[in-house]
Order: structure tokens, then C-alpha cells, then sequence
């Protein structure tokens, strides 16, 4: 066994995440830890949370991050909000509406499904007559912004039209990169992650839950399935006055990068980052395509974070990522599902959205493609 | 809102864990960030499985951390083992055991409950009696080293007694600091956390599983209940050939961190930290006596690492916490549940297990006791 201290590359994180970090976040990352009961600590904690509110544009009391990554996020939203044979309406345009349709079964929902091709969005008609045709579905979910294929669907509408259900959210790729507005849309539980567009480390999972929300996980009958995730538990740790009793012990480092991504958030501007995600995303746009690339999604309804561009026929999809991560320490993604070996998924996520990366990209695909 | 980089105070862990961190794993934390599936990535995960499996004494092959605290790894062990209506026998003698308890009805199984006094070992001979008078019983678990109290139990008698069934043990507070012979003693599924001996920062929970605990999750009937730590789909991610496939987004700097921890644990040598902790805790003990503290445990089923001691009369719990902490940065534990108030917890774990910490500790409690 050979032991030593892993050094990792300098890679330029261009892929659907994680992003680059700023070196602020790393260093943030570093500093000694102290204890998950501190008051300084707890003193981070509700800094942390009146960040997020201001990210997610939101009041809601109850946001604050889940100790684990997207998935746990995910998680927390479908089994503290699904009750036994609760009937869920599931948006699925991509893999991660999949996996709301695995979380709703495992929690003893009944999912009823609407699905929309992969590269398009959500059909608000089709939602709507699902709705109109069942008067006992008591949650709809859908995906913000698909990682899987760049798509980002009209939350505010779907919002509107379902403002009567609880509304769970997937904002994992939107958040700080396009505008979202968790109470003015209705958005009754989001979740997200810390490592695309604020461009922490992964591991952490923002999440944001309404008053609504939280009456329906109050008044449940049954016990949540994960004692882990019970949000009635967890809150007596993230919530309340000084007094937080210990439910678990929470990843002190992460949070510590997690704050200092957010003060530069606030540093930036919310507004300012959703611009410059737009403004970045079709500079890119205008080089790739000039360079033959043509985008899967169709620009109505693309997220500037992450460019689904289907790959040109004398370009080798493995091949091709092999040379950019090795010769030029440049990560892209890979298509997933029904969309492997056909699309590239190059990500402007948070920090990695600069003209620096944006010009290296490109510049080192051109000399590839030379060299081909 | 105040909004302004979080610089943490520069404290002395000796309670329950976080324990102080190395810096060169708090330096390991801070190297940038690269993808969940890069190559070198993957190398890193496999190098960490294999440190694992040095750190718990075991040749399984499923040994790798959990992408979550240890209450996430405690849940993955019973959401994966635990089927409708399996009958579990719950050894409880602290709070840790009560949370098996609570994961046991979660996952839909039927807990028989042994219960000991807090401060007091595992019986032997209740285990025994209770598995006789049940074949039903498919799993028993226990924990090893009760935080919560410092008891150790006597992991490999258990093993043997229980040999027939799928063993679950909670090594949270054991792995790197006691004993423990995962494969001799014949533990099934265990669970740890990063923030104790092996003095990593919080948010990663390593645990490892026989081909029996394997066997029994591959034959399930049923789909276990939590998507996001469901073995079947993480091990894609964990497990196999150069072919990883995606199932969440792993905690690549956290990651970095427990490696670094690892490789420490690795130069030292698993023997000399258990040594370390055994020869250290008597120093502390000598002083503790000295100065009118009783421990709760006896010696003999003591675990070093997690010190509880009764606390003198003319001692004020909380206030003396807080001189020790605001006055010399100094961390120790309180009393939980029934012994709050009533007793300190003094962690010596990883790191945090030096002469430089005793005598720092015992020192400021003398100087803390002359002005009292």
C-alpha cells in the first residue's frame, strides 16, 4: 500500500460541477476547527442561515444547509414532506427528476408522472390538466435547472399553477446563477448544493421550507423514515434561541467554506452574479458555436450555468475529454442517460464563470481539434 | 446583517469530538478542488479504501467513508440491514444505543430492547439470554465506545455470542483509539465518524461491511427506504473496476482531509495510537484524581479516549465550562441526558491526545479553582 499525501492537480472545473473555488473558500476550509456547540459557532450558524435567505430570496425562518451533498438535500425535501400514500405529481425532464420519482416511491408516496423530452422543459398544460384530473395530489416536484441537460423550466408559472399544492423545488444548479425567488414564486421546499454556482466544496445542501411546508411536516402522522434527515429533530440543532441541542455533529469545515462563499456572494451582488452567468454564457455561446457546436437546448429556456452542446461528428466524446483533462487540466462534462456519447455539458458555474476559463476553453479545444 | 469572513477562534477540542486537527490535514482540506470522477480522484478513493481497512483491522471489500456524519453512517447501516418486521435486539446503555433504537422503527424493523445503566458495559449474559429466547433475532447491535458515557463494551465476547446474526457496531468513538478487530471479532457492519480519534474535521462517516451484511442487503425484498445511502446504488459510485459511476456528488475536500488523517494514522502505526491513548488517559487520570474529579466508569470497561468524570461539588457545570472555554480555549463535553449536570466528558481523541493538552487542561482547572 502506498502512503502519501494526496496532491491533487490544478484542474480548471468546467463540468456540471463542482466548480472552481475561490482560494478565500479554500482558505476558509483550513481554519482550525472548533466545536459544533461552540457559540462562535453557533454564531457562524445564523450567519450562514440570513445568507442563504438572502440567496434563495427568501424569509423563510427554516433555511439553512443539510450535512450532506445534493442528494441528502433531496432527500430531506421528499421524506419529511411525503407521507404514506400521499400522491405526488412528478415533473421528470432529466435524470435528476428521476431520482425525485425514486425518492417519492421510497417514502411511500404514490408518484403520478408527467415526463417531457430531455433538452426540453416542463409543459405547464400537461401540469395543469394532471392537476385538474386529481384533486387529491398533495405535492408536485420538479427540476429547476436540469444538470442533465441545461434546461431551465418556468418555475414561477408552475408556482402559479400549483400554488395550492406544496411545491418542492430542485434548485440545485439555479441557485445564484439564475434568478430565482423562493417566496415570491411560491416555492414551498428547495433544496440545492454547495458546490456549483456559489462554488463552495461539495457536501453541503442548502435547503429552504415554507409555512406551509412545515405545517404539513408538523402535523404528519407517521415518523419521518430517516432519523438523520427528521427536520422536526434537525431544527432543534439549526434553529431556536441560544440554546441548539446536539443532533449530529456537523461538518464545521465545510460550513466555515460554505459562509465564505456566500460573503462573496453578497460581495458580488446576487443580481450581479445572475448577470454575469447570462453575459458569460452567451459570449461562450457565440465561440462554440463558431466552432461547430450546436446547443441541445433551445435558448428560451437554457440556464446560462451549464451548456449543453452536442459534440460534432469528427470529435471523439471519451477521447476528446481525455486530452482537455490531461494535456490542458480543462474538466468538462459528459452527457448522461439517453444523451451519453452525444453531448458535451460545459459548466460556468460561480467561479468558474470567467472569460479567462471561457478563452482557455476554447483556445485549447481550436488547438485539439488541430492536432486531431 | 453583518456580513464579513468567519475567522474561528483557535480552541482546544477535548470533548466528545471535533478533536484538534493536524495541520497538515487541515492543509490537505484547503488543495483545490477537482471532479467527483476524475481519474486522480478515483485513486484517491481507493487509497482511502484501503487506509480504511488498515484503521478497522478489516479485508472487506465494502469499506469506504460515507458522505455524511456519523448519524448518516449509523443510518446507512440500518436502512440497508433492517427490513419490514426484522427483529433487531438493541443493546442500549447511552444515548447512542437509543438512537439505534430510533433507526431500528424508522427502517420498519421491531427493535427488543437490553437495556444497561449509563456508565455501565454491555451484559453479557442479558445478550445471551435474549438471543435464546428468540430465534427470531436476525440482527443485534451495540455500540462500542459509548460517547456519551466513555464505556467501552466488550465487542469481541458480543461477536461470539451473536455470531449467527448480523452484528451492526457503532465504532464512532473506538475506531483509532481502541482495539478493534473488525474481521477477528466478526462485525458485520460498523460505522464510524472522522472527527474523533482519527481527528479529521467532522462531516465523513467511514464504515465497512462483511459479504454476510452484503448478502443480506443483495437479497432484499424490499427497496430500502433512503435513496441517498442505499448500498446498492453508492457502491457504483465506491466500488468496481476504473468504471465509477455517478451516484452523488462526493465531498472531494473533506475527502482530501480524512486521507491526510489517514496517512498520519498510517505513520504512527494503528498499535502506538491505541497505546497513545491508553498511556495518555492514565497521565490524565493521575491528575484528574488529584484534584477531586471521580470518573463514572470503572476501570476496567473504560474506553481512553472519552474521559467522564463526576463533577466536584464545588464546581458550577456550565459556568466552569465557560471560563474554560472563554478564558483559555479550552473545549470539554457536558453531561448528556441523565448525567447533564452532573458530570464533564474530556475527550482524548486523535490529535487531542497529548501531553501538551493534559497538562494545559489540568493546570487551567487548577488556576480556575484557586479564583473560584
Amino acid at each position: 500500500m502506498k502512503v502519501e499525501s494526496f496532491i491533487p492537480p490544478l484542474r480548471t472545473l468546467m463540468g456540471p460541477g463542482p466548480s472552481d473555488i475561490n482560494p478565500r473558500v479554500l482558505a476558509a476550509m483550513a481554519r482550525p476547527t472548533i466545536g459544533h456547540l461552540d457559540p462562535r459557532f453557533i454564531e457562524l450558524m445564523d450567519s450562514i442561515k440570513e445568507l442563504l435567505k438572502y440567496a434563495f430570496k427568501t424569509q423563510n425562518e427554516v433555511t439553512f444547509p443539510i450535512s450532506g451533498p445534493g442528494s441528502a438535500g433531496m432527500e430531506a425535501c421528499f421524506a419529511n414532506l411525503v407521507e404514506e400514500g400521499d400522491k405526488v405529481l412528478v415533473c421528470i425532464n432529466g435524470v435528476f427528476g428521476q431520482r425525485m420519482y425514486e425518492n417519492v416511491l421510497r417514502n411511500g408516496g404514490v408518484p403520478i408522472v408527467i415526463e417531457d423530452s430531455w433538452g426540453e422543459p416542463i409543459d405547464l398544460n400537461k401540469v395543469e390538466d394532471a392537476l385538474k384530473k386529481d384533486d387529491d395530489i398533495k405535492i408536485i416536484s420538479f427540476v429547476h435547472a436540469e444538470t442533465s441537460t441545461g434546461v431551465l423550466s418556468d418555475a414561477k408559472a408552475l408556482g402559479q399553477i400549483a400554488k395550492d399544492k406544496i411545491i418542492i423545488a430542485d434548485t440545485v444548479t439555479s441557485l445564484a446563477g439564475s434568478p430565482l425567488y423562493v417566496d415570491q414564486w411560491g416555492l414551498d421546499a428547495v433544496y440545492s448544493g454547495s458546490q456549483k454556482c456559489l462554488s463552495a466544496p461539495p457536501g453541503l445542501s442548502p435547503v429552504s421550507f415554507s409555512e406551509k411546508a412545515l405545517s404539513k411536516i408538523k402535523t404528519r402522522k407517521s415518523k419521518v423514515k430517516s432519523w438523520f434527515l427528521d427536520l422536526n429533530l434537525v431544527l432543534n440543532y439549526w434553529s431556536g434561541d441560544q440554546a441548539r441541542s446536539y443532533h449530529h455533529t456537523a461538518p464545521i469545515n465545510s460550513l466555515y467554506a460554505l459562509h465564505e462563499s456566500l460573503v462573496l456572494l453578497k460581495e458580488e451582488g446576487l443580481e450581479n452574479a445572475w448577470k454575469r452567468h447570462h453575459d458569460l454564457s452567451s459570449y461562450l455561446e457565440n465561440q462554440l458555436k463558431g466552432l461547430g457546436f450546436e446547443y441541445l437546448v433551445h435558448p428560451d429556456y437554457r440556464t446560462p450555468q451549464l451548456n449543453a452542446v452536442t459534440i460534432p461528428e469528427k470529435i471523439k466524446d471519451k477521447l476528446f475529454r481525455e486530452i482537455l483533462l490531461n494535456q490542458y487540466n480543462i474538466e468538462i462534462g459528459a452527457g448522461l442517460g439517453p444523451l451519453a456519447g452525444s453531448i458535451f455539458r460545459i459548466g460556468l458555474m460561480g467561479a468558474s464563470c470567467t472569460y479567462k476559463n471561457i478563452d482557455y476553453l476554447i483556445n485549447a479545444i481550436k488547438r485539439i481539434s488541430i492536432n486531431y
